[in-house]
């Protein structure tokens, strides 16, 4: 296949304005906009975000859209279209691209996502670049990681850990001898976290008029919230008897130790953490359980730099980091 | 380094806007604008557009952002904002990440444009994901491809040929040997129009005020061309000897039959190629060449479908495609 027949293909399962609305010209055209937007890029590489014999390309197609829809949800905005650049090796069959040009373009109708445009280009190995905008509803401001005050509490929109624990799981799977890995159903919770995380856009849109500051787990809990502490001016100190994950992270792991460790450390599991101010816990968490949406307490930002659980300041590999020892580890 | 230094070294080189307006968040927050906006994104892949040995990384930042450029200029937008995606291999130095920041930056300050966040991760070959936004000046449309009626002209911006000859001159430099690639100073012309392509955004910008219809010259003439017709639905006459080049590929090119050939069906020349009405050309002309800019008219847009050169159609290959047997061939 060609260039354009690529394209072709990969357009195919998209509900398509014509151009210069959508993709067709040399950029696409946007009608003016009177709310404030958000804009973001994140890409998904072969052998480092997932390898082939784990991921379906549908899995592939769905999480280089969802973790774009993440850093939009987290910013408290409703996302709106999307550009895809696409890193294909050579010999890539129609097939593949169906499938994960299918995995995306399901995410992106759920979300009301218009793609505009895109790029296609080879590549040794594959990889997906997607750009995401949002809008930020009118009346209202983006969230961002600055705006955390003493006193604020923190809550979590879903499970943490399940993600990180998905990749072990796969991983054992893949070890155990060449051929179509199998995993256990008992396990396809960690493994859905790790390969078709949903982002939670709505939570961060109704979350958007209450809390202070917002960020998306993407490298760890740990992490993602020291760059909210750093924004801020402040700390935070979580509680470990609260930070929610899923049973199958307790049956999966070896011991307390090792849930805690996925739950503060483990990436990807893209669920937004938010800081609330105490005067309007009660109302946010209320609205969330209205609409059948979990928000989890899990702490409180303190004056004090620095991160504490259970009061003992946390130390260690704080995340997923693509260059450092971690990510070696980690794959 | 890890990821968050390496973050920190490339953004060295350009003005940042604080977040949320600059990276440093979830997503970047761009105000309202009352104008249309054109959004693209397109990439630079080590081992398909460019090689570590011919192209320096400032070239290749020069270069990710310039393709970019090029096809908002197409659109007659004005450039505003930028998301970069790096995939870095394992290894790469800070000096390196500063030299492919600066090519980047100093490109960006030029034309004014706003690097407002991006993602970086690793891969196994060097690759440069930039998305590129701009807006429509008040009062004009964007140009797109549809639009070209019979009898319109059709001008570019400047020599076509000499990104493809620049191909072939640092080829040859390399097969001479191992070690770093030295070229002669009579092909420097070509080699600058391969590895630092300048985006013809002003003149797409005063092209707006006349254009019909617009496209950038990244595939190669012809191949660009037919997707004017084909959008436009109509057919393009082009006389070869109107066709601009630079002396530089007179002399590289062992016969006229190699110069039509690089000028008709070489790619990445990044200059835009636009249709005027008969009643504008003479204004047109007028106000590029008052500002200074070259516009040379190389055809007539014709009722009959197809491509014709010197009233011959043109058969044959048609331009640089990533997947074809082209591509192959070429690098």
């Amino acid at each position: 296949m060609n260039e354009f027949e690529l394209i072709d293909v990969f357009l195919e399962a998209f509900a398509l304005r014509p151009p210069p609305a959508g993709p067709g010209d040399d950029a696409a055209v946007l009608p003016p906009t009177p709310r404030a937007q958000v804009v973001t890029t994140d890409a998904v590489v072969e052998g480092v975000h997932f390898s082939r014999r784990t991921f379906s390309l549908g899995d592939v197609g769905h999480k280089a859209l969802a973790v774009n829809l993440s850093d939009v949800a987290a910013m408290g905005a409703r996302p709106t279209w999307a550009l895809c650049a696409l890193q294909l090796p050579v010999g890539v069959t129609a097939s593949e691209v169906r499938a994960l040009s299918a995995g995306m373009a399901a995410l992106a109708a759920a979300h009301g996502v218009s793609l505009v445009g895109g790029n296609v280009t080879r590549g040794r190995e594959l990889s997906v670049t997607v750009t995401v905008a949002g809008e930020v509803p009118s009346g209202r401001r983006p969230l961002t990681r600055k705006g955390a005050r003493p006193g604020h509490r923190v809550y979590v929109s879903g499970p943490l850990g399940s993600a990180a624990a998905g990749v072990e799981v796969l991983s054992a799977a893949a070890a155990r001898g060449p051929g179509p890995v199998k995993v256990e159903r008992a396990w396809d919770a960690l493994v859905a976290a790790q390969r078709r995380p949903s982002p939670h856009v709505r939570w961060g849109l109704e979350a958007s008029r209450f809390a202070s500051s917002s960020i998306d787990v993407s490298d760890g809990l740990v992490q993602d919230l020291s760059h909210v502490c750093d924004a801020s001016g402040v700390g935070v100190a979580l509680t470990s008897g609260a930070l929610p994950v899923l049973e199958a992270l307790l049956l999966w792991c070896e011991s307390e130790r090792d849930v805690l460790r996925a739950a503060l450390t483990g990436g990807e599991d893209y669920v937004l953490a938010v800081t609330v101010p105490p005067s309007r816990c009660r109302a946010f968490e209320r609205r969330l359980s209205r609409l059948g949406f979990g928000a989890f307490p899990i702490g409180v930002v303190t004056k004090a730099r620095g991160l504490t659980v259970d009061g003992r300041r946390f130390e260690g590999r704080s995340g997923f980091q693509h260059f450092g020892e971690g990510s070696a580890r980690r794959r």
